[in-house]
Order: C-alpha cells, then structure tokens, then sequence
C-alpha cells in the first residue's frame, strides 16, 4: 500500500469532519468517518445515528461502511474517522481486513486502534485539535448521550 | 448475573436458529441471532441480511442488537448466536458490556468468544449439530459469499 501524505489525510479527515458536523447539528453524537479506497475514491461516508434513527448499531464507522456497499475485498481502503475507533468499529476494521485507519483525534476518547496497529493496520493518529474540542464540547454538553453511544 | 441453565439456552438458540433459517430462505447468508434480557425478555432479534439489504454491515448480531434498540445499559443481557462472533461482532460485545453469548457452534467459523471470555464476557458454546450442518452446507455451496461476509 502506497503511504499516505499529510495533505492527503488532511483533505480525507475534513469529509469525516463534515459528516461529524452534520450529526451534532442533527442532534446526535458528532462522529464522522468516509472510507477511502487504495485509489483515493471515496467509497462511503456516514455519521452517527444512535438520536436520530434510534439505532444504537449505527456508529460513524458502521454508517460509512454501510454506505460503501458490498464489496469483494477491503484490501488497501483506508477508514478515515474523526474520533478513535471503540471495539465495535475496531472489531469490523479488524474483520474486513481494512488497511489503514486515519483518526482525528484519541484524546477524548481511546478505543481499539493499538490492538488494530498490533494486528498490523496501518495507524494514522492526525490529533487534530477541531476533531477533539468538537467531542469535548459535546461530551461536556450531554454526559449521558456519550455514555450510552459506549456503553458505559 | 443467573447462570443459565441448558434448558433455557437451548430455547433462546431456538429464536436465534429460527432467524438463521428465514435467512437462509430468503437466499442470504444463514447466520441468526437474538439478545436477551438479564430477566429472560427478548429485546431484539435478527439475521445476517448482506444480501437481503446489500448491506455489508448487517450481521446477525448487529441485526438484533439494532432491534433492541438505544438503551442505557446492556449488563445482564446476552447475546445468542447459532455461530461464533466474528471479530466485528465480537467487538459490539465488549464495547456495550452484553455479560452473555450463547453460541449454537463454532465449527465451522471461530471467531472472536476466547477474546471475549479474556475479557470477562461468560461464553456459553452449546456444539449444536443443526447450526453446524447448516453453515456447513451454506459454506460449500455458496463459498464465495461466506468468504464475502467474513472478508476473507
């Protein structure tokens, strides 16, 4: 798989980003993520949908996996998400044998991308500062929506 | 939690066989699951509906994860499968602390229930012969789509 640049990361992460404004103006948890392919297509994009649809299975990461349809292989697509995958979604990385996770940021919240770099993903941590105080506002602002989304 | 004794197990795997079959018939992939409640309710059921749908990210356990619906907690619950979780369903487990799977066989497919039992989760594998023949008989008929739904 051909490394990713900087730019590159940066422009997938600002559609991630779009789809996380898109819920929290929704109403609901802002996570947002776009699954890329080895040639830079964009082969889906979603956010959560846990307050908008009632559908506690429809994290960002699902929503945009969902989005890209049935496919033969995984093999080099990347999964760009604003926030650190939770096991649900590291899992479904994990299972499809998707090559390369981007992540917006894992300050607010910790999920499943060391196990997935263990099991040799590719793992892109950007730490981008608009990704983490979007979540920490929002985690802020509704405790217990973020809870639920993790079940904690 | 109750520990679960083999009648009650074999009654939900019933509900989680019964989905896998309606799968079955409607041309898709013959995995079902159901999620129960720490007093016995059934909260959701479900069956795997890449097919069905064209969408990837229904698995059996997801499916009836999503029809339970949001809830606050899922400690007590557990999760009945006629076939060992994948790592994408596994994860669904332990982010949302369901206590319980019951797995119908895990002959045909091992998946993610060591990882889980390493985690605190009580695993529960009742070596079904009818889940087995069925996956089986799916496997060697429609290889390809198994291979598919477990990105292989």
């Amino acid at each position: 798989m051909e490394p990713i640049d900087q730019v590159t990361a940066r422009a997938w992460l600002a559609t991630a980003l779009a789809e996380a404004r898109a819920g929290l103006e929704e109403g609901g948890v802002p996570v947002g993520a776009a699954l890329y392919g080895a040639d830079g297509t964009l082969l889906g994009r979603g956010h959560n949908r846990r307050v908008q649809d009632g559908d506690p299975s429809a994290h960002a990461e699902t929503a945009a996996f969902r989005a890209a349809g049935r496919r033969r292989s995984y093999r080099g697509t990347t999964m760009v998400t604003t926030l650190s995958p939770c096991w649900y979604c590291s899992g479904l990385v994990r299972q499809f044998g998707i090559s390369r996770v981007v992540i917006g940021e894992a300050v607010t919240f910790h999920g499943g991308h060391d196990w997935l770099a263990g099991h040799g993903v590719e793992i892109v941590l950007l730490d981008d500062p608009e990704c983490a105080a979007m979540m920490r506002e929002f985690v802020a602002r509704r405790p217990r929506l973020w809870n639920e989304d993790i079940g904690d």
